[in-house]
């Protein structure tokens, strides 16, 4: 009988110390369940996401001792464990030392040998390097060992084998992408297979939270374990880890799989977790249901854990958020309240003369209703102030002494105020209350640059601008219905127009507000971003002039043609858009706080971008003149 | 006689259409000049750092369709060009189209064909992916194709043949990188060498200017065409590209190498140049004599140029520059008066009561020297009024009704007046003239966070944050005796005590100031970010205690023992800022501006970082006990 631990801990990423504290204790948890094997996830040691952190050659020696000690904590154990393995004596393509991304086993203070490898530990052998990863700027490949040795990855890839209580077991190790395989010339697990039988297949993940990913990974383990007619063990960490501008929530989520294909066990995500299950009962076990959830329900999960693990890491205790009566201040306010408790949270209401009775009684209603600390802090006096500074003190030209005066415009004065209420009232009140403030910012808005620079664009971190508007009004529903159980937000927030109330034109009583037509942007927009392959205005009108723009983009039917009565007008709005997206936005995005990310493709780091301002194919641009008959 | 074309172009990235435009432009040149044969860079159609726009299918097409129009160029001219070549039945590793970075040759209307390889094009085979380059996450690498093809990389890289006025001609065809090989396990020019004979080598390259690379590449370079025997022309682009956070200029500097490895061409850098050289003359042509220039020559032509390419890029003609009589802002003040001339900027001193009528006086001075536009904002007011409003308005915990008042500390307020001058005067000013406000951070500055978000961490660009303040001080020199001619930089802004004058602690005229100190912080904080193999606290008290530190970091001798009289005095120094570069700073960094990079290791998508909070390695953490006796 084999007793086998997975352990769902949580990696602090950059601190090997506390990671390899949490280890030790696992593995005497371990011991006293009768555990023989314990698994730890991929980079358990030094945490996965730490930018060039991998080019301090002092921080890599740590890292192996902290090592050498889970190696040592192997007495009547055998360890599985992901960590960085150095070469010191060759080089990466970069010329700096070799680094791998490895796998380690270890039994009665030694490392086990994998049967082929010419290094006494497995190698990450498929390198993602798309979305939020960049392993092959840090990490030499097990391909790459192949073709410097002469050989091939199939010579490479092998199984471990190690005894306990005198019986013989082979498992078959996979990191993480080497289970992802699809995309690539090679499959780990199937070279792994040519070595049947192995007793069980272990992959160790440092994968971070993406909405729908679970299903998508339960879907092709479950195959896997299936077509090698042996258990599969994923174990993936959890806690928080960030490429500076995008923040990821790992979830755990660590799954048995049986031979048959079923899972078998799955550790909740979010929490550490040690599981124990006998190999040779794993068949026998029944298939555990997984809890559907909807995606609201999933978002509000990730969402809250990164928030608390944010706040932890950036030891942030106490958070002061603007709040404007509108739709994403509001979510935002019940979701840091759910957070930190009211106690530590102090909402701020910054009417100007353009802000309604409506804004500031919804406001003051929400605050009520979370109970937190309110203040009203008006920004008229202080605006005009500016305004009249700008406008009354002479610019002199000192070539020529003529002296002259800015004219300040009331778009400029639109920004005043935005720049006035954040970086003015929100950031002196957030030093004063001893915390930071929040941008509440969306994804619709960030997209478009819907925002001022220094004004609602900017805070410690962006919790929501991973979420469509059509996301945080479910937010909205979520947090009234479910996590508070009653009307936080009030109904007349969730009802009114979206608008900025920055001027007359944006008045909400008259039903005015953000240029912004969500139930139609969001999916737009949607589609320049998270679509696999990145829709752009030649698309769009291709689209568009075929008749299945709704469908392609996924919004309601019908919607197309009621905004936008012609072609002209169509076109009008889709090159706004685009040109903002493609130049002042990537300007406001490279200076925003970081994203909190859910979706399958954040901002940041997740979608990198350059300031290279907007272009149009020329196919677009002959579709175009076709359409409005201007060739 | 074969007379070859080096069309040294400017590339806009992201706008094929004006790149096709300029490449059809030079090949009509170089007929005129009969040259035989053309070479356009890298990348030429659609430019090099796009971010994720290489996912845009839309994108990808559009490349391929100008290429076409290239090609159709050809008649009675060979072309050799960059573009990106997509293969749309194959696959990259991430599940996209297959994309190549790829080397065209074209003749009368048709590719050439190199000898041995399965498209009519060469294909990148050495892939940089450190620093800002990012080749792997977008392209498909010529070894990957070999591996899918069953072969090896030495079985595909083969060189061009072509026919002009009846006589062959073999060209050895290299992709920037390529000829970089160091680090890598194969050799791109070794095994074209094997086809010997080879006419002549041809790097084509979009390579961004770093300080002292071509020095580097002269001498590697030089070495390969003598040891090939054959001329070897280096082709390089002009322009700016930037990754988001990072803004790289490309310096051209394209140069033809002779057998004997002489220079016998090189254009100006930053110029846009067509050279014609006829083959069989090369080795008759005398060597060239490279100008040598001071490290500061370069770098002021590196910002002078990025900060006038990035200023067209983003459409901005008029610029608002906060100056406090320092020296950031006055070298800030200088290098953007000589790019957009005086009527184009506006320089705003904003003083408060800590402001001393020194760097009042200083400050006046600068903008009569410089005959910008000029104003005094006081600020004094608008924070009082900012501190009174955060103090007096109550504040209602509304779980009990209690209230309260914020307290705003002198720390606090120190950062009002920060934010007071960028966010509300500085932005409100300089859209009201039309433009955008600087950044005027320096890179030891940035490194430590030592600045306000917001505040004076904010604007449209920051042209200083590559460059330690001793090459600030440099610079300014260089300004007034190379650039200006005469003192433009009032010596007392040299002179004078480097202070943010935002509270009585920072008081200039008692020669209080900044808590950095200089000319030992600049060398120690270039460790942390520059040094090839990045140094953290370990390695600096491992060469304290070696005696060595002045020496590994480069500063003047003695100044550890003068600035440190103890140990613990080092040790504290050393965790305050250790703590804030990977603490508070990288916060700050993530919402910075971008960056115009000089050095060989730049903040932003040159250095990536996440947000894990300080770490200090256990070898780190015994030898301090040992030194202060706390073990």
């Amino acid at each position: 009988m084999l007793n086998i631990a997975y352990a769902q801990m949580e990696v602090i990423p950059g601190h090997p110390d506390k990671n390899t504290e949490k280890m030790l204790q696992m593995i005497a948890d371990a011991k006293e369940k009768d555990a023989d094997v314990i698994i730890f996830p991929e980079m358990a040691i030094p945490g996965y996401f730490l930018g060039d952190t991998w080019e301090q050659s002092s921080f890599l020696a740590d890292c192996m001792e902290y090592g050498k000690e889970i190696i040592a904590a192997s007495k009547d154990i055998v360890i599985l464990f992901g960590n960085i393995a150095v070469d010191w004596k060759k080089k990466n393509n970069d010329g700096r030392v070799r680094k791998y991304n490895a796998f380690f086993a270890a039994q009665n203070g030694k490392l086990i040998h994998p049967d082929n490898m010419p290094y006494p530990f497995m190698i990450k052998t498929l390198m993602p390097n798309y979305r939020e990863f960049d392993d092959t700027r840090h990490f030499f490949s097990l391909q790459k060992l192949a073709r410097e040795l002469g050989t091939s990855p199939d010579q490479l890839i092998s199984p471990l084998t190690f005894k306990v209580n005198g019986k013989r077991y082979r498992v078959g190790c996979l990191l993480c992408e080497d289970g992802w395989s699809d995309d690539y010339e090679l499959t780990p697990l199937a070279i792994l297979q040519r070595h049947a039988p192995i007793d069980f297949f272990v992959n160790i993940s440092a994968s971070p939270y993406t909405l729908g990913k679970n299903d998508k990974r339960n879907r092709i383990f479950k195959a896997q374990a299936k077509t090698v007619k042996a258990p599969l063990f994923y174990v993936n960490n959890i806690g928080l880890q960030n490429n500076g501008k995008t923040i990821y929530t790992f979830d755990g989520s660590s799954t048995v799989y049986s031979s048959e294909g079923n899972i078998v066990a799955c550790c909740a995500p979010y929490e550490e977790a040690l599981g124990v299950l006998t190999l040779e009962y794993v068949s026998s076990l029944p298939a555990v249901e997984i809890r559907k959830k909807s995606a609201i329900a999933h978002i509000y999960e990730a969402l809250s854990y990164g928030v608390r693990h944010f706040l932890d890491r950036i030891r942030m205790k106490r958070v002061v958020i603007g709040i404007s009566g509108g739709i994403d201040s509001a979510v935002a306010a019940a979701l840091y309240t759910k957070v930190l408790g009211p106690e530590n949270i102090l909402l701020v209401n910054m009417p100007s003369v353009f802000n309604s009775e409506t804004t500031k009684g919804l406001s003051q209603q929400l605050a009520r209703n979370l109970g937190c600390h309110y203040m009203i802090v008006p920004i008229q006096e202080s605006v005009e102030h500016t305004v009249q500074q700008l406008q009354e003190i002479p610019v002199e030209f000192l070539k020529n002494h003529v002296q002259s005066h800015l004219q300040v415009s009331p778009f400029v004065t639109e920004n005043i105020q935005a720049r006035d209420r954040s970086a003015r009232v929100l950031a002196g009140a957030a030093a004063a209350f001893g915390g930071g403030f929040t941008c509440n910012a969306n994804k619709a808005e960030t997209t478009v640059g819907y925002s001022t620079l220094y004004g609602d664009q900017s805070g410690f971190l962006a919790a929501l601008a991973d979420l469509w508007k059509y996301q945080v009004y479910e937010l909205a529903h979520y947090l009234n219905d479910e996590v508070y159980g009653h009307e936080v937000i009030p109904q007349g927030i969730i009802d009114i127009v979206p608008s900025a109330e920055l001027s007359s034109n944006q008045n909400v009583d008259e039903g005015k507000g953000d240029p912004l037509k969500y139930p139609y942007h969001d999916y737009l927009f949607r589609s320049f971003v998270e679509h696999w392959q990145k829709a752009t205005p030649e698309d769009i009108l291709n689209w568009y002039l075929q008749g299945v723009l709704e469908k392609k983009l996924g919004c309601a039917d019908g919607l197309v043609r009621q905004y936008f009565p012609t072609p002209a007008a169509f076109i009008e709005d889709l090159e706004r858009w685009w040109n903002l997206f493609t130049g002042m936005a990537i300007a406001k995005r490279i200076q925003a706080p970081p994203v909190l990310a859910v979706s399958r493709r954040a901002y940041g780091f997740d979608h990198r971008e350059s300031q290279n301002g907007p272009y149009y194919t020329r196919k677009y641009r002959e579709m175009k003149a076709k359409l409005l008959n201007t060739d």
